[in-house]
């Protein structure tokens, strides 16, 4: 018996209060699984999680892991032959400081009204929390109606993304027989705009270090000593400046070695985009793009790599004045990586980078803190069509075709371990503020997100047949 | 009736254990001055000082400033023409964090065995109350032997040195006729060493500032936005990376434009001076002098001005990593100026030095914190063959005569608006740990200090003679 779309879609409009509710419950769990202080709170998200899949009759479990768990849960009532689809996500956000930024509380999620309509504003309400319930809520539709779904599902979440995933490949590694399937679906990406879907199918790979420049074996008065001793803080901004050259190229060694230019066709295809490049940089507050010379805003998020100083301390930050040489100084950097360039050769240059320039009576310590690939999406898959189709009818046209400038480490280990591809389709916007105060969901995003994987969830075990 | 030193000597050490006692008292009162939360406790450490000075016979107050109380107490009990001394200190103390790296609690005063016998270990233990002590413990012996003092004294302690003794110079303007004297003496300087006095005759100025660098109107997400905007903390390390050049000169225009250089006879006087250059630096860890190439330590402490980051802060600090840009970054810094660097064109050269390299899209906030110039004592002073035998009396043997890297701008004020010089006889040492974790003030220092002021104020009596 075929299964008919249409009245999935229907429940899914009737039931959509349903599913905001349930999204606030979601995003209302502080799971900063970065952080050991809310380990107790990331574990009770897990719990919900892996009960909402229990609800809607998926075999759901939550897994440990030496860090946070794991909530894995299985759906085989499609019929004989139907494509096993592997669905990943993340439960686990981003800290939510700095607090007094937030117009209101990170984590009792609150709706607002908007220029498109309802947001939802909350930590995690696109990264990750609302793209995942776009799935969960997607199989709930599917499974109501028809108590069956079109493919067979497994659906993988973990609790560690933001904190570099560190046990996820061991846990794939140990259970690749359960985790076998098809392809891999992640929705943890953007959209052009509200009305302007997209499938992305590069991402940029990432490299996260920490530093620190030791001087002095104490904070020295700067009149006692000042002028006759290393000042770590003014040399660690001295190598950190160094960074750059005058036109926007990261110096360090062999950087560039491997990175892949875009193909002309690629470019030219990348100016059809509807990109307002305008609008991109002044919603932040930008009247231009500074960057890497000769290379448009596209090129560098999405192709080019890069070199961020994430956060820098040290010395006296306090009210009023002090006048120290601190002791050291500290910073957190990460690079950006694109195909083809190999994160254990950009942390050797790191490394060769920081131990070059580190002066006399200085000693310079690095923390590797996490490195995955970039990734690359082979448009020619066989499931691409599938997904394709299942946009179109969510949204009544096709997806454009685009790279990311942010890294989902896990499309590469899903390729390395299971030997999947991941289609990356999802429902964010670029001023849905990810890693940022204030950050939201635009509530048409996630209707018309439910709709996508509904219509996917069909159009994939078509697209096989 | 000439007044008898020997008597007044013996006292003190007969009473030393009170003023041991007496110190720690003055100790235990937590007067970090430049931080609001302690407004309180500072102001009780100037009742404090006031009752003790009212308490050996003096006429003393606590008088209100915008800020912090300053204490002032006068004796007139000084023979007919006898010279007026005007004492100047500080009862504030500097923050005392990092508190984890205090051995003992920094506002409880610990007796503690050393390489040279016990000292009092505290924050402000040298800095300034111990050395203010040492003044007030000598007025102490003389008053209670001889009922009279030999000079006329006054005795002024503000509470703001540590913050740019803002409310200084109005309250010597305001009361000018109150405050005449003949001279300044001032404890807040070192010894060359535990049996090695030494009066110091140059002082370095200083410009202190803080530079915020605004980039977006927001926190972003490095994978969405790097590559594309102008990141603060890259920015402003590469600023202020460009302080100095590849030997150690600071690159602010104008920087040396004013810069005195000492005469060869000094020089040569400095290369007498028992200073331990490798005992200097491996006190604090370091096996070699970095800074301006061509210059010795002395020189580069001395007599060499320069530019000190103190503190760095932006982006995100705390566990694991975030993968953020961050809206801005700030640092504090502070030049140390020496004779004839103006502080108003310093400050117009760093304000320069920033605006030319603050790049595109972002935009620099300058707070301009505390600014005072270097001083030259003039050493043919007839107040400095006084202070000379004074010392002699206490330790046996002439000082040397020494510069000083740190700043104390009441110098400045002292000539600017009350017309005295300073002498400037301290008791601290390079090890005493001032403006960091465990300062220390060595008992031996604090019985020569007072030995020393009790010899003085006969000695400066007689020369005026």
């Amino acid at each position: 018996m075929a299964l008919d779309l249409a009245p999935v879609l229907s429940r899914v409009e009737g039931d959509f209060d349903g599913a905001v509710s349930r999204l606030c419950d979601f995003l209302r769990i502080p799971s900063v699984g970065t952080d050991p202080a809310y380990d107790a709170e990331t574990k009770r998200c897990a719990e919900w999680l892996a009960a909402q899949l229990r609800d809607i009759g998926m075999e759901a479990s939550v897994r440990p892991t030496p860090g946070q768990p794991v909530v894995v849960a299985h759906d085989t009532s499609a019929p004989e032959g139907a494509p096993h689809l592997l669905y990943y996500g993340h439960y686990d956000v981003q800290p939510a400081d700095p607090l007094e930024l937030w117009e209101t509380p990170p984590f009792e999620p609150s709706l607002v009204e908007g220029p498109r309509g309802t947001r939802v504003v909350a930590r995690g309400a696109v990264d990750d929390k609302g793209q995942v319930m776009t799935i969960v809520e997607a199989l709930r539709a599917w499974k109501a109606e028809h108590g069956r779904l079109p493919c067979r599902v497994t659906v993988f979440v973990e609790g560690e993304e933001e904190s570099s995933s560190r046990n996820l490949v061991p846990f794939l590694e140990a259970n690749r027989d359960e985790l076998k399937a098809d392809v891999c679906v992640i929705s943890d990406t953007n959209m052009l705009g509200v009305d302007e879907p997209a499938i992305t199918y590069m991402l940029r790979g990432m490299v996260y270090n920490e530093v620190t420049l030791h001087g002095p074996a104490v904070d020295l008065h700067s009149g006692m000593y000042g002028g006759a001793v290393p000042n770590p803080i003014n040399e660690l901004c001295r190598i950190l400046g160094q960074l750059h050259d005058g036109q926007g190229r990261v110096q360090v060694p062999g950087f560039y070695d491997d990175v892949q230019e875009i193909a002309e066709e690629e470019a030219r295809a990348w100016q059809q985009i509807a990109f307002d490049e305008k609008a991109f940089l002044a919603s932040v507050g930008l009247d231009r793009s500074v960057g890497e010379e000769g290379r448009t805003v596209l090129e560098r998020v999405w192709s080019r790599p890069t070199c961020d100083v994430n956060g820098i301390w040290g010395g006296y930050q306090g009210e009023g004045s002090k006048t120290v040489i601190a002791a050291k100084a500290s910073a957190k950097l990460s690079c950006r990586l694109v195909p083809n360039q190999d994160p254990q050769k950009i942390r050797a240059g790191l490394r060769r980078f920081f131990e070059e320039r580190t002066p006399p009576g200085c000693r310079i310590e690095v923390t590797e803190m996490g490195a995955g690939a970039a990734i690359r999406v082979p448009t020619d898959s066989p499931w691409l069509a599938g997904a394709r189709r299942g946009i179109e009818d969510a949204f009544g046209k096709p997806p454009a075709m685009i790279g990311c400038g942010g890294s989902i480490p896990v499309a590469a280990a899903m390729q390395r371990v299971l030997g999947l591809d991941t289609l990356l389709v999802g429902f964010g916007l670029d001023d849905d503020r990810v890693h940022s105060p204030n950050e939201k969901f635009e509530l048409a995003c996630y209707r018309k997100g439910i709709r996508t994987h509904a219509a996917m969830l069909l159009r994939m075990a078509e697209a096989q047949r």
